[in-house]
């Protein structure tokens, strides 16, 4: 996949759309901290909060991947946990999309 | 230290402070990390979180230790970290007391 070419036009609504994405999981992410913290009420659910952050950022850190050569996959896994929808990449090149699409169902 | 003996009233008095003790800074904690929670704003403030909750951990697993061997330590690191206070030992052996006041301020 690493000669793939992205044209200046499909990189900005690549980072567009990837942003978008960004955004999302981690204002869910941090709704979701939220939520837990304010249930806390012992020693054991506070390790547990810590467990679900720690494999979090090491999801989180490993997803957002900008780099053009792994970005069909990247885009694949945000559309397959629906953090971006197909519209958003629209005036991407139909091939790459189908690419995606095709990659998002198959995880 | 190993050798000191704990008769069977000092052993109750001293299980009874410690688990005060560990009440009172589980408690504190819970009511930080919820205080922290809501106001986590970004990611950074999340792993931030993660980073202290991972230190809080190693550092509570590590100081809670009953065994009598160690006693005498730990009631000073608690006495230390007002955890504990001297009324709270009443009843155990004046000779422990003081080693455990002494070894509480050369912490």
């Amino acid at each position: 996949m690493s000669e793939i070419k992205w044209s200046e036009i499909e990189d900005k609504i690549a980072r567009r759309a990837f942003d978008i994405a960004y955004e999302r999981e981690t204002l869910a992410l941090i709704e979701g901290v939220r939520a837990k913290a304010s249930a806390i009420a012992k020693l054991d659910d506070l390790w547990h909060l810590n467990d679900i952050l720690s494999s979090k950022r090491y999801e989180i850190d490993g997803k957002y991947d900008y780099s053009h050569a792994s970005l069909i996959f990247t885009f694949a896994g945000l559309l397959q946990e629906k953090w971006i929808n197909l519209d958003e990449l629209e005036g991407i090149n139909p091939d790459k999309i189908a690419k995606i699409a095709a990659l998002s169902r198959m995880q």
